[in-house]
């Protein structure tokens, strides 16, 4: 039986050594059990090649260790030092337009590039030597934020050197892959493996299965640097949890696959630079501006439980205004607990604030920290110190709930929908996105799961919206099931090569709904197909569905074509719904599942995790939120619930 | 006395050959009688250097042949080989940017490099020889839509030592080159043609002078390419007619030049995607979404029948939604059949489907066909079948309009508009398209014209808005002619060399309406000079006019600036007008004239061709009609034209 | 007691010999003094290396001068021949992308390419030689608008190199600059002066301190450039007044360096130019687009006069429509008269008109002059000679204004905001105009000052928004003051090294004020923090202060929050003033500094300088002025002062 713990992301190199030790204390007497040290200390711990100089940090983790503090060690290798690139200038990615991204930031590295990993294996291996088996070390972070700066896909002459190899590797023959990606077209046929090339800088679009090929191999280079340093750490310190702190919103790599390595996944939480850069529109963001999307942060917890099996961290939560959005406003009072308390919620085994204190230098000088430039507490400081009384008061035990309703999120589906939008807002994050909104609008926690058969066993409603490709096994599971499906817009239009499959689109999936699509098209802004009895419209996608016996119309457009079809207990949606439409065909659904939603204000949320009850004010106002208690009293919070207000009640069906 | 026929866009090499006979027989079925084929086949043809693969495509004519199926042949230059790129990798073009546009889509060529011309003769060669002389072949196609994805312009040291050369035939001597594009300005003065450059990657913009000649030079390259080619074909395949399929839109080289060359112009029809990336407003792209602008192919049949001195085909006509526009929707129902008719129409021999079967792989697989990937009959099916019946039970004879008004389009204006808008919205594209959709609005059937003395003649009404430069033979024949004309805004106002004619603008024109530009400016949106008494107003574009003795104000702003002068029968227009405006100068300009319009509903168009009159109703709603038909009975269609719908009556003065 | 002058640009090169005579006497005629020419004409000057000819320029100046006419002579250097480019390719600068700027226009060499320098060097020494003690010289101009078409960067190997010495010299050890740069951030930390990179392409934002000593080297190496030739014509032509023409608007080098080794400042004046390209709204535009921003052309004025030490000219004034804002609208009837009445009002010794004669060819042809390219008068001629008579007639002596108001004005804040927003629309030119604007609108005449104790002695009221760094010498020199000063937002938020000060923001101005900076946030656009009693908002920017027990809040939010702290005469802004809170803050300084403005009209300006008031109307109406005139007589205009109007009165407590 494990509680949640804080955690704080801390640079002791930053700092003088004569601080250390106030800051330790601080942080323990704060409520914080968890450091993260040392992901970017590459040239303070081998300041020239071979020469590695470890004590300062071993001065630092003993500092630590003997305020009671738990240590996660980053490894270093997104930072790698000048006198490395100066060896291996070929190490630096090449973007898309050709040119090499250079040194003076942050991941100036290929994944493709050998020497590179090499190295990364050389000083994790040090490191391991030397901490692996420190009793104040509890966890690993490999690298940092794969994918920052869109620093997945490389153009290198390394990356094309591995693209083919590993196009080999899948394809076996020449021809077997220009079958596979229908280069008969425009006499893109290739004679051998050595005439692949990276799909960038073409006159015109390239062919949509060699780019689906490229991300999938990018995704893979990714996957494979970051096992090789799981490989060495858990050779080097057994028994530690190893973790990456993913970043949310990326989506140009496989997050579960590099997660399978891992123990856990891990994320960095930052509401209000994710609110600012989204796409939502003005009026939203001018109303969250301080407090971040009602639902983002929910969806990257239920995203990272299953990416981490059921293990996430908080890695990096921001604690006041950052330095990369577009505008960047300082969180409303109370943000930053009800942020921690939701990722609680959702079953976070550590929410770690980014960072203990703000640096007056360098690139993240703008970004605030729990303490000011100067060591006096910033903002947040004192909300933090309420998050720790309030879940030891609470006796808060770490939960990992597994909900009745599983969306499923796929990362090639992603890279399907962004290589062939077919239509300029054909977004497969947004879509999912909608679609979760919806679910949690109506009151309801969910899991967000892979298209895989296991995640989707025991569950009552399991929704697959743009599922690129109709996995057989996935698809097999879903009929041996008893859970309301709905598919669609877009589900299984593919087949894994990126053709069109040969019974037409939903591929398998139109065995269990009893569909055929024969027509879609994309529709510009303004642009809808009206539904019956004012139940919305479709918007951005439509489709023309062809029926069989087995099937029947359970929304109609104006036009009389079938807009939600339905076969048994499977629904398939022929388009993108607008608000009014996905409320409706969810509320169908969910009726067909027999799961209720706490039905709730458009500025409330609940999460629902073992016995307890979770709720969340995300508006301007005060709540009554009495109808969400069922008589239960709180634990947490008052019934007229505050701005970033939470309250926590124990569920009526919970064993108490 | 030949009627006009259909075709369609068939690839042999992405099917079975099982396929091909059934498909053959399904083609002759619907009503088709030309299959275009083989342009995009070079792998096929030629799978490695020199290793000629021509039987299946034998097979294939055979097939067709039999099925009773004539075949137009393309040369597949547009899409060479990877292992041609391999041996030649200068081949490429190079973008403004200084980057080689790669491999792996197609147009991935310069049209300055001898190697590659060299390759397409020998493969031409090839094809000519091999079936030059078949039976099955009426027609050939060279390469495919030059120009596409902005292939015009290539900035490799072969387009540089090419230019070099092409400047030396031109200017002769250096000096003569710094004199025309006035070099001593900033010390651009060149001490040889050694010393020319591309104007690209320049600090600030390069002399317009120097882009307008590489311009023109990149154009001439254009045509210099498929004349070798249109000249291999004739000699091996003679009495065959060889065309080009031009894509609307493109502006980028001269098509009057290139198809000077051939024996027809012909041109490929996308009415959706066209509608979507055109700069028409939010309302009327959703107004005509699933219709197309009910004037931009009506356009480019005139333009390109102009091209083809009287004859042009529809190479590749949309018969459902395509790919590569920002949103694709689906046509209306009855669009491909209207947009087939009204080709036709304007005197089309052959209207050509793209394509027979939709690809399930590679880049155009989201594009539709008349089949779906699954051979199932996809929606344009049907239409297509009722166009080829109509047209046989009409029993329509191919006509070649020769219209009473005629609209300037020239391709050096578009290049020097672009080269110095002087303000940002100034497109003479844009320009000339409003007084062709003005024209057409009035009921009236016109020609497209390039601007010579011979397109000219015996016209009752020509207009040159826009054209860059008063050419002497055009100013002497519209000075002999009786025919009303109308020039201006900006016409006239640069010598051939892109200055400012010594005389001021509008150059030889001033002679004709005896006037003066003394000062010209561009407004920003929402700028504007009003007309007395309402007349609208200049927008984006006005001119100060200095009236010579002969010259008299016909309109005039309220500041009491003349906006359109007159001399005779002749008219200055100095400004860009509204629609108001410009409906008040037509009017003014037809009744002068004498030419009347068939005034109509804003969603009704009209096309009059030798003794029919065609009604097409692009709008929603269903139109009466009964003033257009003067008392003829319809052909074809209801007095009440649904929409989509399609109307044919006798004209009055038809012989009958 | 000295005169203000007019002058022209011209450009005998470009005309026929046979010109030069008559446009002479015209210009004299005209009541031109000044020609400036010369500054393009290298390739006349040196048609190839080292044959230098120069008797056209000579004979050019002699005709000038029989005609009574003064010479200000320019160094060809910003547009270097093809030659010298073909003989030294790596003189080309290099863009931020990695792509040399190569020939073709202007500006297309490297500031920091020794080989290069040594070619300006040589070319102006022979020109210094020759024409150094000739009679007709009055003056020299330095290159031509440093930095125009973004060329003061450059990323070339040239300024690698010098880069690296630079930052040598100013760092002296790499642990210094490490230590500076905050280099132990992300691993940036370098072994070697040989491993300071540029700050290009960079994967995510290079380190602000490595960017801003790249601006800062990058301004030094105009400077240098600049005072290398200034050495040179002094040496050579003793007496003569070296000038640069600056361009308004560029902030990429520190144009207050650079003019500190000239005679005095110089600037180009296009009205019109820079409001199309202007970030002011569409409505502004519109209003303004043929007079131009009422405030922009004194400001600089102001800015230049503070630039030149008091002494500063015109040197190119817009007279007609130019050729390169988006948009490009002729001037009203009268803005030219106006445009140079109010650069004599702010004390411009020489106004000079770009160009006389508009030249038909090349790149600026579409750019209006005082003849059209026919010799014939255009627009702006008659308004020139109006000008003429009228300072004659009036007898305007030049007057060098030093008024009590100095606004600060510091080109390494505009670095430092460029490079660190933090909000997209944080923009320190836009900041410091808007106070401009607030206090121009209310009335006042003031200098525009760079922030050095010297410049700010002697004043009434002194303000710094958003100054970078609290300078200690500036710091005293206001503590010693009794002026009232007014600083804020973000003013003293950094060292000099680009950090966040040891005692937090303001830095040392928080002795002055006696607050600190506690927290910072930027806010969207629609976001605000509204001021008590409806005195305005905060937008775009807000500061959360704690107040020391000497200040005190003398606006407050209505949150509770200081906006407007004061201690004594010194007060701080914390946050960007929307329009009425910046009237609300600048009345109560200006109250507390008894500073009166002359309360006007929206569209009235006011300039008093010297004994005299000038009066300006930009707006579209005729608008009353009588209670600015104070009973005095108007020497110049009318009492209801039209649209363009220029009044001129004695000032009520002038020296009579």
């Amino acid at each position: 039986m494990t509680h949640p713990r804080l955690g704080v992301c801390y640079y002791p190199e930053h700092w003088p050594e004569t601080y250390w030790r106030a800051d330790a204390r601080r942080m323990k007497d704060l409520g914080i059990d968890i450091v993260r040290i040392g992901e970017f200390a590459w040239t303070r711990l081998e300041p020239s090649e071979g020469a590695y100089d470890f004590g300062w940090l071993e001065r630092a983790i003993e500092v630590l260790e003997e305020a009671g503090l738990k240590v996660a060690l980053g490894t270093p290798t997104a930072t790698p030092p000048r006198w490395l690139v100066e060896k291996m200038p070929d190490m630096l990615a090449v973007d898309r337009d050709g040119r090499p991204r250079k040194f003076g930031s942050r991941r100036h590295y290929c994944f493709s590039h050998a020497g590179y990993l090499e190295s990364c294996a050389r000083i994790v291996t040090a490191l391991g030597e030397k901490f692996g088996r420190h009793s104040a070390i509890v966890a690993w972070q490999i690298d940092n934020e794969f994918g920052c700066h869109d620093t997945v896909e490389s153009y290198s002459a390394a990356a094309r050197a591995a693209f083919r190899k590993w196009c080999r590797r899948k394809h076996q023959t020449i021809e077997a892959l220009n079958q596979a990606w229908g280069n008969v077209f425009w006499s893109m046929e290739l004679s051998s493996f050595d005439d692949v090339d990276l799909p960038n800088l073409t006159v015109t679009d390239a062919n949509p299965a060699h780019r689906m090929d490229f991300q999938r191999f990018s995704s893979d280079q990714v996957a494979a640097f970051n096992k090789r340093q799981v490989e060495i750490v858990r050779k080097y310190s057994p028994g530690r949890l190893v973790l990456h702190n993913f970043m949310g919103s990326f989506t140009a790599f496989d997050h579960y696959k590099v997660a399978r390595d891992l123990d856990a996944a891990a994320w960095d939480s930052y509401p209000l630079g994710f609110l600012e850069r989204s796409l939502n529109d003005e009026d939203f963001k001018l109303r969250y501006m301080r407090v971040g999307d009602p639902d983002y942060q929910a969806f990257h917890h239920d995203l990272y439980r299953g990416c981490g099996c059921g293990r996430f961290w908080v890695m990096e939560q921001q604690p006041g205004a950052v330095n990369w959005a577009p505008w960047n406003p300082a969180p409303a009072e109370g943000a930053v607990r009800l942020w921690s308390h939701e990722a609680f919620a959702a079953g976070a085994e550590v929410v770690s604030y980014f960072r203990w204190r703000q640096a007056p230098f360098a690139q993240e000088q703008m970004h605030e920290g729990l303490l000011l430039p100067n060591s006096a507490p910033a903002p947040a400081f004192a909300e933090v110190k309420r998050v720790a009384e309030e879940i030891r008061k609470l006796g808060l035990i770490l939960q990992t709930p597994r909900a009745d309703v599983a969306l499923i999120f796929d990362y090639e589906s992603a890279w399907a929908w962004d290589i062939e939008p077919q239509g300029q807002d054909f977004s497969y994050s947004e879509l999912v996105f909608a679609f979760y909104r919806g679910l949690r609008r109506a009151g309801l926690s969910l899991d967000v799961v892979p298209p895989c058969a296991d995640a989707v066993a025991d569950r009552k409603f399991v929704l697959a919206p743009g599922l690129f490709c109709a996995d057989d096994a996935l698809v097999r599971a879903l009929q041996r099931s008893d859970a309301v499906c709905l598919v669609g817009p877009r589900s299984g239009s593919k087949t894994v090569d990126f053709q069109i499959p040969g019974n037409l689109p939903p591929g398998a999936f139109g065995q269990l709904v009893d569909v055929t699509v024969e027509r879609v098209e994309s529709l510009r802004p303004g642009a809808f197909v009206a539904v019956e009895n004012g139940a919305g419209a479709l918007i951005r996608w439509s489709e023309a569905l062809v029926l069989g016996n087995e099937a029947s119309v359970e929304l109609r457009g104006v036009d009389g074509r079938a807009v939600l079809a339905r076969r048994g207990n499977r629904f398939y949606l022929a388009g993108w719904p607008d608000a009014a439409l996905l409320d409706e065909v969810l509320r169908r659904c969910l009726d067909c599942a027999s799961v209720d939603g706490a039905l709730s204000h458009p500025d409330i949320r609940v999460r629902d995790n073992g016995p307890l009850r979770h709720i969340f004010n995300y508006g301007p106002e005060a709540v009554d939120i009495g109808s969400l208690l069922q008589g239960r009293d709180l634990l947490l919070g008052d019934v007229v619930l505050e701005p970033c207000g939470v309250a926590i009640c124990r569920l009526p069906n919970a064993i108490t």
